[in-house]
């Protein structure tokens, strides 16, 4: 009695970046900065390096919020970008369902702040709604190990698979044949332990 | 195959507060004091700013256990208040059921000390019972993690919702245009780094 | 769509304890050895105390795995004690499975040494031959928190109950009517802060 | 409603190692480094003490990702060794799928580095394909605990078993009598408490 | 050969609260922030009931940092206020220097945010100065432990005494028989485990 | 450049303890309550074991802090017992002072609850005294790890000596063979690991 | 009896870069690489910033412990750079304490790959020969946490002054004004909760 | 005003190897087991390799203490024995001192278990005799964090080193060209990162 393998497919899949504000984010505990800082653009790269169709949206961000961070504005400066004037879900806000939509795709990527409101939020509405739904744990912060896990075991139980920026990746990838020099750039940018592997490996060929 | 999304409605939700009580605190320590009394306090500033109907109940409050907490009893003066004469789940209480039933509502929200116990015994029944169970995982205290994530999973297991009170409270309000300012100020009495978030917008705009 | 309460039963309940023995409790290092030794020796207490057939089964005690430890021995004089001669899963051992049997109960609370293998085995026979199973996790011990989180994943899948002594306890007491002071001795025996508080309780009541 | 137990049995189970590379390994910061080593060469003696079929595979291994470690290599001179040209998923590699296939076995212990890839992706497709999965967690590592965490989850929901390699070695062996010897060398030679109770034991006995 | 013990005297004792500002805050990550507020607003309640001379600063409060947390602007609106133009280190503020001379003590207790710049700098500079040194560990807080053990080993060497609000409070006091109310009182507003005790003692003792 | 060793010595030791009272237990958070109440009785019970002048204080016992925890009173039924009437260091009491005194020793070993106040204190102002003070850290409870390092770094920088109970007892026992049974005793009774360590060994041992 | 401030000068300082290399980072276990790569980053940055002369040095880098991380050689094209032929302790290496002795400064900011070794020795034989030692503990990475505070100790009691980057930073500058861009700059880009202040300050304040 | 820098030297040291028994090993919770086995073999080998007079004693080993661990008496079965008839500190016993003196070194390399008592105890004694000593920290084991530091503090504040394998290992060699075979083997065998490094190394470097 087989298990079919949700997999996501690069032809397939669409990338939701809900609420990452640069007030929001003082609220992100259950993570360290740096490395969320870091979890956050790469995921933001990976998306621009497979042609992802992403979506950007915020909440409320002319006031304490904040605005997005400027690093993923300047990502995507052609996605559509839905400023919700109030909606909490923002699978509650109809310009951001129709963008949704509008991509096609029924495998939807959602990382945000704070996991278990932005995120999980929209996630259970989109699997209501019929999308398969990958949820990038380690580019959605909240407030401590608590509050992430009750999050975590109600977007799991309702059918939500819990990834993270490298699997995503190496899920789409399929193969470093595709190109190899693209992901290994990805990851030397973003995974400091591949980056010194490249460096040494560089180093030694380079030597001969 | 899509899973229905358990939704919080603001029109189908009550809280039951299940034994927060003065002595049985002293038991909870898988969670700061600090933290966990904000939690509570914050659980009931929502059940109150949303009007959701709320019942109290205690166990065996003359002896050991010890009273309710002050701050409750005087949140919710006119709220049914079961003090049981000795059954330790709750629902084994005619009382509080018929106080449960006479709300009319089919969501349930519960939060109390400690989680093994007086949480998941009640909410285990009241799923039996056909309730949609919503459990405040954060409002909830025990003794020590291993004994947390063992009555999480039993209460996931059986189909409970795992939230916290932040999350309960923005899928409660839905919108913040229903009323930004009720909701800013509920977070910002509970969330310190709202609080200061809110502080240096204001300092700001009204520096303008 | 509601789940049915596996919820204990006083008259339907028999405890297994397995394979706590000197030499192999030296391997338990995801619960510190004051706090496991306690809640071995609780969830002892709490059998007697609810008159729960019990059975003591042992892993190669002449050797490095050593004797049952001492007291839980004491506890049980009269008790089915099976020295299994080799099998690992004890519910390979015939005389085990008739032991149960023997009880006629079909709820089977279980606790050993080491999780994974000792609890996990006998509980997965256990749910397969049609018993409810109720794992004891804080009165079960093994190597680290990845080997325990690891053996919890499996048994929950497949439908056991975690539970701790505690919560297990008061489900099979239901009422504290039945008998305050001998639930009030246990629970002040084996929680030093539920001790403090009967202590101060004690004290300020007979000083009236 | 009884579950079936899903239990491992040495005749009908294979071993994959996936990706244990000198160059990945630094990447594995969830398991302490000896811990760790030591985890991934008592699955390697188990295989071998099994008699299981064992297939070894690698990525890019002429590159920073290094070459499978030396020890690994040692244990298993004759066993299939698939050099995967690109394929991140190992069972995309229709040289590893048909090497599983030659075991003629349907349940497949499978471990790597890092988890939520080399291991989840080919334990997901191995399910898809209709084989019984047990993740050795252990002895597969990743880059933290949420990861870790992230990958279990996605694993255990598609029905993989979450198992360690103790609980492997135990649930293959069945009855210590079957080879008390060879099963207790394991042990010594992988858990530093076991071999210290051999030796109290040992030496004690001797002195008689 | 005895050490001198280096006793807080409420009659020798200024307090120097060292830029508690919104913005600065959310560098704060060592202490969670429910605690962290709790234990400011605890430091100036003992400030204000001890009536020890206290002096208000901050750094650049216009900008980012933001400007100091209302709540200790309420608790002393007659203190000294420096808002420093520019000077990392208050101590290299005249206008600071002359405010903690002007309060005539030589016990200068001393918190802020964070830890190793505004706190140990002014500290390390009034011990060299000739006064003694207390710094309130809890109420002081910083980016992460690893941060917060490097600035506590430099001041420690230097001769600071490290201790936290609680301890501060209890060598001031001496003897609850100067004002047991007052004291409890303080006490009972930020400690919630001492408010259970004397909510299960007032309770009870009332019932007689 | 020698430092003499301040080494505990059974002829010139004395034990105090210090407000290890059940309403003030429940402040205890950064020892589990069931090593900490361990801890505490191995105290109590060497004491006795080595003979030690040993001096019982309490803080306001007849209010919520609470009576002094009844084993402790009943292994010293004849010590001197203070009940201090408001001084919060004992040191500042004058019997406590004169009992000391009556001792005629000059090694302090002190412990209580909580650290930085009721330990810190007494020890700070004994070794102004010129007394030899050795502080049991296991024995000695407070809030959280924060507030105990600052007490430890206060303590140790005046000259205190942070001990445990463990080596306590062993720098008082010197040599084994002064009473074999009696420091396995006291050592059996209060460390499961050792406790099982001679079960198994008296077992086999008696089997010869 | 006042302790000399050893405070940070400019004028004074030069830092000491020790085998940050791309081999060596992977035994770096006790801080987060992603924070690790910002702290070391920060360091070299500030270097710069402040013109302190700066030296690197390397050991065995033609060998598996890898050449110098190639942001820091790009950060100091024109520094002092030896490549140790076989000295573990750098201040065993004339070359390298003549590049010490050029620069002329008394103050020596070091950091470097592992703590108890790179850093250690050196840091030990400067203060042996009549330096200043500021050691910065979060640009330098070893083992564990056991192995860091084992450094730490042994640095710390032969007086080198524990640091981190930020109070270097902090130290160095001494007064906003004396550029409030550039720090501002180096905040901005190696703290992400000092960033997004800034992002929001600017956002609102140019809404204006 | 220099500290002289009390520097390891392979001339004038000496290794203690005190209380590693099998029975005894079961009380060491503070370092995980795979690990400590590691770094107590780490300082045999290293001692060994440096052909350091080398110094085993036991307590009570015919005991449930148990033997000393055979891989240390294999490592060296010409070092002096002393199997301690009751002595708790080693430096008590006559022959141990004389097998110290013996060597005709002065600096002292300790390493037992457990920590407070095995090891405090003659490195307290060692240093009042007028040694040099130096505490291999990760070498010696104890119950937990608490009595580790409490014994850390003990130690350092007498003038003890604290140092780790690896940082006796570097000081003692001083130059990589001495033997870098030697000092290569003594890491690869017991730093996995270490030898994976090499191993990446030698296989890329045999490829050219």
């Amino acid at each position: 009695m087989a298990t079919p393998y949700k997999r996501l497919d690069k032809n397939q899949a669409a990338v939701l970046l809900v609420d990452h504000q640069a007030g929001l984010l003082s609220l992100v505990r259950d993570i360290d900065p740096d490395r969320f800082k870091n979890n956050v653009l790469a995921l933001g790269d990976l998306a621009k390096y497979f042609n992802l169709p992403t979506i950007l949206t915020t909440s409320f961000e002319s006031g304490p919020n904040g605005p997005l961070v400027p690093e993923l504005r300047e990502q995507f400066p052609a996605a559509p970008y839905i400023a919700r004037p109030g909606q909490i879900n923002a699978w509650d806000n109809e310009d951001f369902v129709a963008a949704v939509k509008a991509t096609g795709r029924q495998q939807l990527i959602i990382a945000g702040v704070v996991t278990e409101v932005c995120v999980a939020f929209p996630a259970l509405s989109a699997i209501a709604a019929g999308y398969e739904v990958f949820v990038v744990t380690d580019a959605s912060g909240t407030f401590n190990e608590l509050t992430r896990h009750s999050a975590w075991d109600r977007m799991s139980a309702a059918g939500a698979q819990l990834m993270t920026w490298f699997g995503v990746a190496c899920e789409l990838h399929r193969d470093w044949r595709n190109d190899v020099e693209g992901l290994a750039a990805l990851f030397s940018n973003h995974i400091p332990d591949y980056r010194n592997l490249m460096t040494s490996y560089a180093t030694l060929a380079s030597s001969k």
